[in-house]
């Protein structure tokens, strides 16, 4: 069976044909231009390729309402050409298949929950950190969302008491995203995260805001996993620091075996590497032939 | 059809013979005590009564995992007698018929969802704000648990700056909870909250915390609606205050209506009033049975 996958994000979009085992056999990378300008591009690749079905896993935020009228587009995002522009739509019109729609991060997480770390478990939890933070929970094999996909990059976090950046999220200033995305690391620190490697502190405070996000996430949620990926988490001093402090944070409270001496396995890098969201493209491409049968 | 539901708490229990429209035919309340006094009248009360499930909800944390050894048990509760208790097996054991059991807040969650203020609706989150607080959640008619259910009056709030009380939760000292459930709010203001109803800067510090609840669960969960029960609540002062500062925290990020122009109508009071919980033990009772068949 011949799927289609796309990971769409600001800068590049991912674009694959591959197959219901999660295997990619074609895989090109299109710049983030106009919408009319890269859908043209991406429709042209799909076109020769005789998939079934295609899903995509958007940046956003994006309208998952099926009865809106802005169904299947990104609504307020800065990059001001793709506001409210048709994606899923025109993608429908161009290709005339079923097409799933999500959230990059949904998308991730349908990856690591079916082919990846969270494989054979019942739930997990996705999050990225990178230029923004965002995360998706898969729970029975479904995605999470209620009035509309969760925001999970922007909860409050209490501030660390040594730091002084105020906070780079536009609406909130200071949330998770407005502390602890990268751009929030390189305006704090100064240099970009790959160059302050070496240096303790920066990690620490970032482990001090990725932790409190967990915590929150583990006592709103209780997934049985949660990956983290994105940019920032290459940064792989970061996983022992987080797991430390979501325990100091935990404090016993929950005895699960998670939460305690098997933590290095509850809170873990992406198995699929940078795939994760590409692959979840495919397992989201199945799942819409499954509904419509 | 008739049903039986129980809301099981710590200093009472709540029995209950009704239907599967929610509708109570007979209630009588049983004072918590040890284990084997309790559930000996608990199931006096419904022997006689031909019931054909039970819905139970119960204090916690509790045991939701069906492969666990300590299954339908109550955990690690500060009631001794109570700790690892086999609740649900006894019941089991005494009655013979399908039994459902949750938390109680997941059965208030339950009731509101299907009879009370989220009625129509896909997805509502329900928190108690009392002796302790603690919230469900349910989405598309489903109770939301992971690894185990959600532990969600825990989390991380920050400090209101004036608040020099310390947090009175055991475990994390000033978690939601340990600031902003009834006992705290009596620890900090040296009065019960029933005699500070004209304190206006009791009730702005309350939704100070609260309010930031209601963001994080917006920001993870989405629900379609918010319903605040328990003691505190009846404070009906709150819900102004809580609307406004949700507004404020929320700053526009999302455009939906409800956090918006409609919020009066996406955070509300319980529309069951205290019977959420039973009724949603009914509704519990009846869902075993359409899952046995
Ligand atoms: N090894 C690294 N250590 C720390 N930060 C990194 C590292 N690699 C990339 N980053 C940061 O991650 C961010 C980019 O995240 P990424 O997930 O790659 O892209 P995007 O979020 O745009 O999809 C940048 O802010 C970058 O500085
Ligand atoms: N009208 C009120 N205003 C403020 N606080 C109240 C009010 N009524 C009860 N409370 C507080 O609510 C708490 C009890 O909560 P409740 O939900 O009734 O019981 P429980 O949580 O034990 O089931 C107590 O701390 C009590 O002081
Ligand atoms: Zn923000
Ligand atoms: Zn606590």
């Amino acid at each position: 069976m011949k799927l289609g996958a796309i990971e769409a994000g600001g800068t590049k979009f991912v674009c694959a044909v591959g197959t219901e085992k999660g295997e990619i056999l074609e895989k090109i990378i299109i710049p983030t231009q106009t919408p009319e300008k890269t859908l043209s591009k991406v429709i042209e690749f799909f076109q020769k390729k005789s998939i079934e079905s295609l899903g995509i896993g958007s940046f956003g935020p994006i309208d998952i309402n099926k009865k809106s009228d802005t169904y299947g587009a990104i609504l307020n995002t800065p990059k001001f050409a793709w506001r409210d522009y048709p994606f899923l739509e025109s993608m429908k019109q161009a290709l005339d298949i079923p097409i799933g729609f999500t959230t990059d991060v949904n998308e991730a997480a349908l990856g690591e929950f079916t082919f990846g770390a969270a494989k054979g478990l019942e739930s997990c939890l996705y999050i990225t950190v990178g230029t923004g933070i965002g995360a998706g929970m898969i729970i029975k094999g479904k995605i999470l969302q209620g009035l509309s996909h969760p925001e999970m990059g922007h909860i409050i976090v209490r501030r660390h008491p040594k730091d002084d950046y105020l906070g780079g999220c536009p609406t909130h200033q200071d949330c998770l995203e407005g502390l602890a995305s990268g751009p929030a690391i390189e305006n704090r620190w100064r240099k970009k995260g790959i160059e302050l490697s070496e240096q303790q502190e920066v990690w620490e405070m970032e482990a001090y805001y990725l932790a409190q996000a967990l915590v929150q996430y583990i006592m709103i949620l209780m997934p049985q996993k949660i990956i983290i990926g994105g940019g920032v988490a290459k940064q792989k001093s970061l996983f022992p620091l987080i797991r430390k402090k979501v325990k100091e944070l935990l404090n016993g409270y929950l005895t699960y075996k998670e939460f305690n001496e098997e933590i290095r396995n509850y809170i873990v890098p992406p198995e699929l590497g940078d795939c994760a969201g590409i692959i979840g493209g495919l397992v989201l491409a199945k799942e819409v032939i499954k509904k419509r049968d």
